[in-house]
């Protein structure tokens, strides 16, 4: 067994789960699974559909950005996965997708405001929404320079609180302790910027969620006393 | 066989049917059947993924919220359940959704009104919404401040003439004379939800049923002479 | 073979399809049959899922609205398919769905002007929407009183060149040459009403299509030189 | 086996993809798949429904217009996809849907603005829509006549980097260097469709992509040194 192998076979099971969720259309999106201890990610291969993947096909990366195992050509936006794992500690997956109303936030430019309890879930205020990319940080390199203004717009904010961002133009990007949580988080993204959207089309002065019930939310799912979920193993 | 068996086997599939109908994503939303003569009802586990359910794996709670059988953690929304166990007389099962139609009407704090005969199947009047829960109900105990919210909504309302509630901020609650129904009158909201959402984007000043159509609709599902449906058994 | 054995399958065939083009949420909308030659219709049965359908399970109403086979109670609308069958000369199918598009059309109170050729290839004009039923005929005969309210719009109108209408707060009722053609006329006219919201959506102030495409997308399909489909047998 | 079967082949797997990908309602839409060498293409025949495709039921016909073989009617749409292939160089396919956000925009008579990436992974600007056809072109030749539009439109621009059009009041035609890819281009126009409506929801002023992103986007899937996918064989 290779030592890639763990990592090759969790970032395909995320990937297959995009497709699952239905939050990839055609071959758009990606995930990625990290192992800190190896240096390096797999990742899917750049333009496949998704019932093309398995492990094997999954191609692996150092922080280098090298493509260190895999016959194919990794997705476009590597580099914008090396760059959150590079800065952003603790995590182990990312994923990247164009579902359809993440990225209708992404585009009108907009933060999405906390307004009910499924948000507050995820994370305890808004899912903040960069600027748009600079020409010169597309000049130089578009997907490092799509993972650093992601990094930027994260100064002073916490990115395992914060699990997921809208790139301003382009679309969302969520992060986890696994491959698999990173797809989780895209998918309650995609679900809380829908809600928020039929939310202001019922009033389009609705107000976010109080701070007490917000970190209520927060705090039984994620805080030091959760008591969502089963108690780890 | 066990005495819990026959709660935990409805449990388990009015849970299953949530994830049929498409009502909650990931592992959110819960399902519940209660048996009076009992004094407890079987729940799903928290944090649970749907395919992961099986009659065993649900968890039963007596009417004090203690675990009586299972190994799991109950849902995190089991106090809600609790409450209205006990103050809602008649019913048998409750059902929590983040259904994203209703939701959005929750997120903006409004009831629903009765717009047409699909709503007034449901109930002859408008869906209500609950005021936000107060700092001091989710310091005191949030689970159980969401049922009482519920409850003290429901003053001078008939729980079984009005099988469903938005918790303002937060989510839909239904219940009904079975967990399966339940969950039906949760399918139902999420509809119905859709519904008025979309005849508001058509007409912003769209006006309620009048009140004999509404009646009528009612009255011939579940009234005295109701001719909806076959005959009991 | 029963006399009546034909028209119960194609009521059948016709109830499965409103499930499989997912017209109907839970146990709601009904199909039927009806052969003029035999004075009667086949009809869903009243608050059976589609799952629980099949041809016996079928019944066949006369004209007089007797059931003259079947065990089980017919749907509580058959009494509307009654009325459009008496009046509606050379129809032999009946759909009424709740789906969702078509209600806020129906709960908006409002005709849906033809924005475009996927309107246009089912009716050359708008999609009439009735007044609200009166009390009066809500307290004499609901359902009948519903087929008149329908009948009435129709005055002047000419039911095979525009199968379908919105009952006002209520929601679509379709019909055509054959059950199975109603239940695809229902599903055009839920997609149509859906392509209107969105329409208006973008541009509040969206203008009819002009009369010389409609006519042609109209005549191409359903004209005496329609060149549309295949020829007949 | 005869030497239409290749095109055969791939108009019956792009058309099953129109289904496969839900971009038609019904018997609607259709796909075509061009042989310059031959002078012909196969299309899907008038009126069948999805499932009942195949190969063999695929109709050829030739640069003049005439059934070289296949036994059914054409779809109504032969023409306005032999006007694309005598006039668009380069294109093997074509795909015309009536997938409802992409109609949404043909019936506001509006061209889709580059909002995001997603769309400038397509396009590097807005998608096009024709003018209404006119009263004399369809007098003359509907079909033809809706091809003679979309061609029109496309004076000064190059089909191969715009593949996809709107005909006002009508809907969608995609096309591409294969019958697959205008499929592709069909399905990746309504997701683009759609989130353009969800954006102008959140923000009615919302503005186009900045230019060097736009570039950037398609370059690197479309442009000389494209890095997106897979290099070819």
């Amino acid at each position: 067994m290779g030592k890639y192998d763990a990592i090759k076979e969790e970032a395909c099971a995320a990937n297959l789960e995009v497709d699952r969720l239905k939050l990839a259309n055609l071959t758009w999106g990606n995930a990625s699974a990290f192992d800190p201890a190896l240096g390096a990610f797999a990742i899917k291969p750049s333009g496949l559909g998704y019932g093309e993947l398995s492990p094997e096909s999954m191609v692996v990366v150092d922080l280098e950005g090298r493509v260190v195992e895999g016959d194919l050509r990794p997705s476009s936006d590597t580099k914008t996965h090396l760059v959150l794992y590079r800065n952003f500690e603790g995590i182990r997956g990312v994923c990247h997708s164009h579902s359809p109303h993440a990225v209708a936030w992404a585009q009108a430019k907009r933060s999405i405001p906390c307004l009910g309890t499924t948000h507050a879930d995820q994370t305890a205020g808004e899912i903040p929404c960069t600027p748009v990319i600079s020409p010169e940080a597309v000049a130089r390199d578009y997907e490092a320079g799509t993972g650093e203004l992601i990094v930027e717009t994260f100064r002073g904010r916490k990115p395992l609180e914060i699990p997921m961002v809208l790139v301003a133009g382009h679309g969302p990007f969520a992060w986890g302790r696994s491959a698999m949580d990173a797809v989780h988080y895209a998918a309650a993204l995609e679900e809380v910027a829908r809600m928020a959207i039929l939310t202001y089309a019922i009033d389009p002065g609705a107000v976010p969620l109080p701070a007490h019930v917000m970190r209520k939310h927060y705090e039984r799912k994620h805080g030091k006393s959760a008591y969502y979920g089963q108690p780890g193993p």
